[in-house]
């Protein structure tokens, strides 16, 4: 593990590595912000996935999330969004391969070899932080867009293994959206029947845990009616007895200004369920 | 003046405007926060001044300062660091041409028919945003590194027209620093007397206001003893009594995870003397 940035701020340490995945067959930068109560003992963890096209540094970079995890005491760990480097299988589109790994173990090839980022970020991921840094085992998930279908999936197919999950503007209903469609077929393949298993809306009707799912959406986000449709989530929490807080924004966008806008909000209330 | 970005954000709107400059004979965009507060009154108006390399997105993407302009009922106005575009002379390097106006008033060819970035920030920009938005004449500037250098010059150079100055990691010395020496030898000439009108160290010396400079700087700035010196700006401050509160902050570097940081500690500074 190599550390390739280290950066005061907001008193403590935002710091990107570099490691060897051995899940994803590459090497993989990660973000890691370490709160000053870091220095003293061992703090939470949020996990944040971003959405299509991003890389660790869109959130670092754009969010201001330091903040609100130096006020609460809470580490922030930022993977890449899929596998990278020239020896990984690609694809023209900025919605397949390269910066959109939509966080499943794919089946097909040529992804198979590579693209598991859902083991990557459930496991070998926080394994690797639970060693190396001052972390606890108490975990929470969050994410956007893409990353935001990755961090319900990741809370729903793993009972007991996050303490809260959120999500901004998420993708929760792949199965039925262009941007799902296209990716399933090519990680998954052609049997939708193996779709369900990393389809928020899907996997709710059945979920072992009912951890709260904390959802933010703008309304004027762009993609909303076309990839996003969160009433498909609504309906199905609703039919399952699943909770869920949706919340509508009047006027936000899909962009890196929403999240902006309400990450302390996340962050707040996943720091009360870490610090619990 | 057109439109270009609109974006909802902590409850106001994050804008790009683009519009034709009369004094740097361009186009020219420019991003204007709009906290909520303006959708009632008007409402002051902080101008953030970026440094080499940067136009006019760096701050609005990066620094998260909408979230003070809204809780203090700030506008924040970022223009882009230098006139533009096919028609408008540049040159090889980073720290030299577009991207670099130093926010003087160039005087040597093939400068002096664009590169008028003084004239530009301290009148034609806030014309316009007093015109066209819910903005008082209350002003307040700030900066970073060259835009630092641009804040405290443009302050010091235009008694009464601000309320309030402050910079993060500003270039205090341009006249003794090779930054300032290569940018002014192009945009001012030879004649080394003609620079020190655009030097904050030498300005202090007869400034005809009293203005206090709030100024943060990293100690592990990678530029601190290179290209900023702050200690020339201190020396000059004493010598002449100007007030000058100068903060070192142990561990930051140059990036805008200080600015972030801080920022919200300058914007509670200028709200202060902007709501006086």
């Amino acid at each position: 593990m190599q550390r390739i940035e280290h950066r005061a701020c907001f008193g403590g340490w935002q710091h990107v590595y570099r490691h060897a995945s051995r899940v994803l067959q590459c090497e993989m930068n990660f973000a890691v912000y370490l709160p000053p109560q870091a220095e003293h003992r061992s703090c939470p963890v949020l996990y944040w996935l971003s959405g299509l096209t991003c890389t660790e540094q869109n959130f670092i970079t754009k969010v201001g999330a330091q903040r609100y995890a130096a006020e609460h005491g809470v580490i922030v760990v930022a993977p890449d969004t899929s596998p990278r480097g020239p020896g990984v299988a690609d694809a023209d589109g900025y919605d397949i391969g390269q910066g959109a790994g939509f966080y499943v173990n794919a089946t097909q090839a040529p992804w198979a070899s590579h693209y598991r980022m859902f083991d990557y970020v459930s496991q070998e991921l926080p394994d690797l932080v639970e060693a190396q840094f001052p972390a606890t085992k108490a975990r929470a998930i969050s994410g956007h867009s893409m990353g935001g279908h990755g961090a319900l999936v990741l809370a729903l197919k793993n009972p007991g293994r996050y303490r809260s999950v959120s999500a901004f503007s998420p993708i929760v209903a792949p199965t039925q959206v262009p941007w799902g469609e296209k990716a399933f077929t090519a990680y998954l393949g052609e049997d939708r029947d193996a779709w369900a298993a990393w389809d928020a809306t899907a996997l709710v009707a059945t979920a072992q845990e009912r951890l709260p799912l904390l959802i933010d959406q703008g309304e004027a986000d762009e993609f909303l009616s076309s990839q996003l449709q969160p009433e498909k989530l609504r309906d199905a929490c609703a039919a399952s007895g699943h909770p869920l807080d949706l919340r509508l924004r009047a006027g936000y966008d899909h962009s890196y200004y929403f999240i902006a806008s309400f990450i302390g909000e996340h962050i707040a209330h996943h720091a009360k369920a870490l610090n619990d």
